[in-house]
């Protein structure tokens, strides 16, 4: 059962289907078993055998194009010249740790800070989203002296050991850890409320007793402003807030893990947690960063950052090397050169306006949820909220099969998670909710 | 104290001695104080702005040329031709993660693999070493049902929460955890012994017996077979081998870091535990993997990756994608396409001799000891094998004046690490050795 959960939930490929798929495939997905073994995750039904990509297009190696809905990490297209370009002119010119000066590596450092509220003024590079989230949760644990973190049911914040403690997405076959409590996703499609972020910060006070109650001291809240894995929670703007309060009225820290709805993505501005009105203790960063070079990052405020460099070395080999700092930038530039803030805003509200009228026509889609370009199309059994991750699963391989690329979301694997580069196009739009619409009209 | 012991040992710049450095650099570390706060490591007393670099050497913002003894992450050579173009190529046509099919990807996968015994068949990408390793301790705890680890007393495995907590030597306050044991070094020249490997073992030995004592079921043994942060301990090749059979017969694993002997370093194979004739269960790999671009992985059996990805879902987001490939598949071609294992060997070969003769004129250096181009001269008060930071600090400092770049390593950071690019030529090794010669007769 814990299987086909994650099979569904993840669109992923089940290698007892090898056969059949053709020579080729079969082949290289048979070299991918006996070397990636037990690890190797595929996608889709059909796997992909991906040869090249540009902008929001992707190429297999049969010459056919499809239309990238999902891939938030090449954010502002895949292969952006102005991206490689620097990435190729740096690693040709010095590629190495930053145990000596730069002039880009301090650049980027405030280009970036700057976009942050004026106390976060810290940054610690990373390589990965991962890496940003283990240290925010030990930047956390040495100054409040807590080890007790809230998440979310469905939370996903990465892969370390620890970031898997409070990943329960990640969980297969065991159980939350005892430091660690979840909450309810802020789900008003099957929970309707008036006040939904009044029921959240309920649950976080919750959460925030039991752990006190077991014995553990509360850290803090980590939390996805966007609730990606969760099936993506955007609205209203600003229900966070109470729930922030309250975790500072519990003596807790609140992290903002924006490695999903980070860098402008939302559309209004560039970070998840201006959304609400919230000034989170610490961000982290990753995914989109440097557009696919590896590079994370977690910004702070220097009294949190001080006792934890205290007492632990850190360093981080690769972190804000030359090279990432150099990709970093680029991406900073093309976010502001080509307007993708605003874009985001601008077709994510033409998307969302399409898909609920297609939602009208099409009793499974049972909501439309989005900030910018970031959407969750929830599928249910019609005329019930029950998630249907088969239609799902159904619309994801359909649309696969006629050029559109994209995956899910959700506890069940039922929310379809509408994620495109942000250079995405009126026409890129169309072409999406046509297709959609003549995939969901033939099941 | 800890703290001068850690300026020390990393060859730390002390941030309250920026003044008198001239308006550049004054103005460049007051910037990176301002956004790095309390994370900044910089190394020298006076920091280097650098600008460029290329093969053996790094260039600063004056133009000045530095012959690098040091930097073991850009292993084939700075900004290596081949793998810019490979990465400058790659990142140009696709780059995205590994949910598809990437020819270049399996084609690494299978190069990669090739280098290693039979029954190690399966790998896992990662980021960076400190992944690789996280990922090890996770996989030896799935698979044996043991949390207990036994490191070294100075081990640096790397930086996330479940690393740190192996890596001794990022302890500034804190003292070893308690699912955790640490041996002595296998120092052969402050504690002479005519057979090495029975010490080591037997530490081993009641390392794990003293874990099980207070409930710890063992795990593994985590080891770098250079003992680089330990301070470089590589003879006699072989010495490992008891210590492995005492880990297997107590029903560990023992996983082989290769973060830093990997890839050719020890002259003698592609990864430092060939030099033992041992089998590690698990290896793990990091910095010199892409020659500088973001890459690590870890390699075991698929009998010991099996129960993990059972109960843990684990995807690494830029884990091996295709630039990552490129990158990695270039490295192997430049060791193999440039012989730079054999010229370690023979480089290291001729380091080794010279330094020896040096250490005879030199009464401060009392051992010099190697395995291919990983090289530590240690520095005691003469007569004694006293530690001796300042004599090693002098020569850092002093080294850098005259345009060679080098570190530290050890307890006490006493010890000089040598770890060129592995392309280190002939007049390259008479350089640094003729200008080490220098610095030490005119203290």
């Amino acid at each position: 059962m814990a299987n086909t959960k994650q099979i569904l939930a993840l669109n992923r490929f089940d290698a007892r289907h090898a056969e059949g798929l053709g020579a080729e495939l079969e082949s290289l997905i048979a070299r991918r078993q006996a070397t990636f073994g037990a690890s190797s995750v595929l996608v889709y039904e059909r796997p992909i055998r991906m040869v090249r990509a540009e902008g929001v297009w992707m190429f297999d190696a049969d010459g056919r194009r499809y239309l990238d809905v999902y891939n938030n990490v090449a954010s502002v297209g895949h292969c952006h010249p102005r991206v490689v370009d620097a990435i190729a002119k740096q690693a040709a010119t010095l590629n190495t740790n930053t145990r000596y000066l730069y002039d880009n590596v301090h650049d980027y450092a405030e280009r970036l800070l700057a976009t942050f509220p004026g106390e976060l003024s810290n940054i610690v590079f990373t390589c990965t989203g991962s890496e940003s989230n283990d240290l925010a949760l030990r930047l956390t644990n040495s100054f409040t002296g807590g080890t007790g973190f809230v998440v979310t049911e469905t939370a996903y914040h990465g892969n370390t050991e620890a970031v898997t403690a409070v990943s329960p997405s990640s969980f297969k076959t065991h159980t939350v850890p005892p430091h660690v409590r979840t909450v309810p996703a802020p789900d008003l499609y099957r929970h309707p409320t008036n006040d939904v972020g009044s029921r959240f910060a309920e649950d976080v006070t919750s959460a925030i007793a039991d752990l006190e109650r077991n014995g553990v001291k509360f850290g803090g809240l980590l939390v996805d402003s966007i609730f990606s894995s969760d099936g993506i929670y955007a609205d209203p703007a600003g229900f966070l807030k109470q729930a922030v309060d309250v975790v500072r009225e519990a003596g807790g820290l609140v992290i903002s893990d924006e490695v999903q709805p980070g860098f402008g993505r939302t559309g209004s501005g560039m970070w998840g947690f201006q959304r609400h009105s919230v000034e989170p203790d610490i961000v982290t960063m990753g995914k989109p960063m440097g557009n696919g070079f590896p590079v994370g990052g977690v910004v702070t405020r220097p009294e949190i950052l001080e006792p934890f460099c205290a007492t632990t070395g850190y360093f981080n080999t690769f972190g804000g090397n030359p090279v990432a700092a150099a990709a970093g930038l680029a991406v900073l530039d093309v976010i502001e050169d080509e307007g993708l803030i605003e874009n985001a805003n601008q077709i994510g509200g033409q998307l969302r306006a399409g898909l609920r009228q297609i939602a009208g026509r099409h009793p499974s889609i049972g909501d439309v949820r989005s900030a910018g370009l970031f959407i969750g199309i929830e599928f249910s059994l019609p005329g019930t909220t029950d998630p249907d991750a088969a239609a799902a699963s159904y619309a994801i391989n359909a649309l696969k099969e006629r050029g559109v690329l994209i995956g899910a979301a959700g506890a069940y694997g039922n929310v379809l998670k509408v994620r495109p580069p942000l250079c995405f196009s009126r026409d890129n739009a169309d072409l999406f909710l046509e297709t959609l619409d003549a995939v969901l009209s033939e099941r």
